[in-house]
């Protein structure tokens, strides 16, 4: 059983599942870290199918085996059979059940594939059963929020090699995303224009924060970026929810993703990084204020006292330079 | 050359250091970490003074030597000769200079030893010279926030190993201090108390929640800790500021710290934290709203995407299961 709790000094719920790990000298420093699951054991390659819970979905290859699979996590932060339930524990400590839905998208059948080095049309794949899982969640009237997200590499915060992203619905809307829509609202309300349209524009005029760009998305260095190589994908047409990005933008979104990976792959030498989605939360998916996009964030060095105390980073990189650097990199795979 | 840049999405400002670290292939994946520093090469250890950058302040130890010593970081984040004009590349764009302060608080002259092993006396001393620095860092008006932290351990961002604390002083507000201050304000406007205050209040009357106590400072495990093992030590007299703590509770305040620490570092063997010392802007050392205190989180989990995307944490361990557990350890070191 998971529940939420609510930081009266934040405003922040943070979710509780104790279950995901179980005894307080769990944490105590060990020699060495877990080792990497090999093909065998591995709960996300062919033939282990039983080691996950049931299928939420499932893409076959025409051929009795499957492209991609979509499970519940087995150690789910959320679930759906939760309840929802609001209450206190007192005025000031407030908490509410871990209702919500925590899945994982297994991106291929291959153990050891990055998702870079995937055909563009398993990409293709991927984006469209992201996007049909955020519609299915959404639809569900105790869910409020959908983060789409990936982590790959250990200092990311997987320990699972088998390339896969996960989903977790969550039945209330994160403060950071209620800060980042009223930043935007506030800026429409007093331009007309949606802010991430008008940041996009400038990014493309100059071109100097710009990696890669096609006729449909571009790839930019965000002028602030709080950590180096930080990557932002926006699309060229206006358009606030990743639930509403037609069919034909799938194409062109893999193309772009799958080469702005290959060249972080290539210039950083296989980065652990975190992707995830940005979206609107639910009933806002035709308010004109926000632009969905996808947030690469390489980790190649680590918050420290002055982060978690300010909020506030530190980058050691100006956009520029990476953009550059970047940008010198062929992002084709040529295996 | 430093410089600050404006987040228009989000109203936070990044510092863009760019001389903490050179090249952008430096980024990449090498198969090593940087070995620890040796006594011999230690820039905090005696002998090597010539090291550091000329001292900003020392405490002699009355045969020569020193205690404890603060100087600037030899790379600094921000410099106090930097400008701090602000600009703008575009009406989007908005950028300000470097100017502030970047200080080392070398903790003692020990090279090997843990902060919670020392004295309390030099612990108390320590607390005080972090006290006299903020006071004097505040004294220039171009500076609006002094933060000071404590990273121990390469989970927690730091490489070197002698024993050292920083302060960071900001030209800006950090904008998660004036979030949290606003929100103290808007509970003393509608209550007329002090919210952290009345959190104390509440985890001293039921007690599940606290770690340890004395005549004027309590250690609790927060209701929406982040991550496990959390702790916040405040003070049972409320008070805003660090800077206006009287002299006589800085030996009950360096006892707590001492107690709390060495119940991490027993309990979970010496793990990777990062502390820091939460106080008023500028300007609010006297207001009703807040009470300064001290955060110390343990870094024995990784955030990841979830957590990035969305701002909201998932945490694997309650915090009454957290103070149950370091209630059970015994916080003298008998070394």
């Amino acid at each position: 059983m998971s529940l939420l709790r609510f930081d009266p000094t934040s405003k922040d719920w943070v979710i509780f599942a104790p279950e995901r790990r179980a005894r307080p000298d769990q944490f105590a420093r060990t020699s060495k870290p877990e080792s990497a699951t090999t093909r065998d054991s591995c709960p996300f390659c062919p033939g282990n199918e039983h080691l996950t819970p049931d299928e939420v979905l499932r893409i076959d290859d025409g051929h009795g085996g499957w492209r991609l699979r979509v499970v519940p996590n087995k150690f789910p932060a959320l679930r759906i059979d939760d309840d929802c339930h609001r209450a206190e524990e007192s005025g000031l400590f407030r908490h509410m059940g871990g209702c919500g839905a925590h899945e994982v998208i297994i991106e291929s059948p291959e153990h050891d594939r990055f998702l870079g080095h995937q055909p563009v049309e398993q990409v293709r794949l991927l984006l469209q059963v992201m996007q049909a899982r955020y519609k299915a969640l959404l639809a569900d009237r105790r869910i409020f929020a959908v983060i789409i997200f990936k982590n790959h590499g250990e200092r990311a915060g997987t320990s699972l090699r088998h390339p896969h992203c996960q989903i977790i619905a969550t039945p209330v809307v994160p403060r950071l995303h209620r800060l980042k829509h009223a930043i935007a609202t506030d800026y429409f309300d007093l331009t007309g224009k949606c802010l991430y349209c008008e940041l996009l524009a400038a990014e493309l005029a100059h071109g100097k924060r710009l990696v890669v760009e096609n006729d449909r998305f571009a790839a930019v260095a965000p002028f602030a970026s709080r950590s180096p190589f930080e990557i932002r994908i926006l699309p060229k047409t206006h358009r606030p929810s990743f639930g509403r990005v037609p069919e034909d933008e799938l194409g062109p979104l893999a193309a772009i993703l799958k080469d702005v990976l290959n060249r972080l792959h290539k210039g950083l030498n296989n980065p652990d990084f975190n992707l995830t989605i940005q979206t609107t939360p639910r009933g806002e998916e035709e308010k004109e204020y926000f632009l969905w996009h996808i947030d690469i964030v390489p980790r190649l060095t680590q918050p420290a006292g002055f982060e978690l105390g300010s909020g506030m980073a530190i980058n050691v990189m100006m956009p520029e330079d990476a953009a550059a650097f970047l940008r010198g990199i062929d992002g084709e795979d040529h295996d």
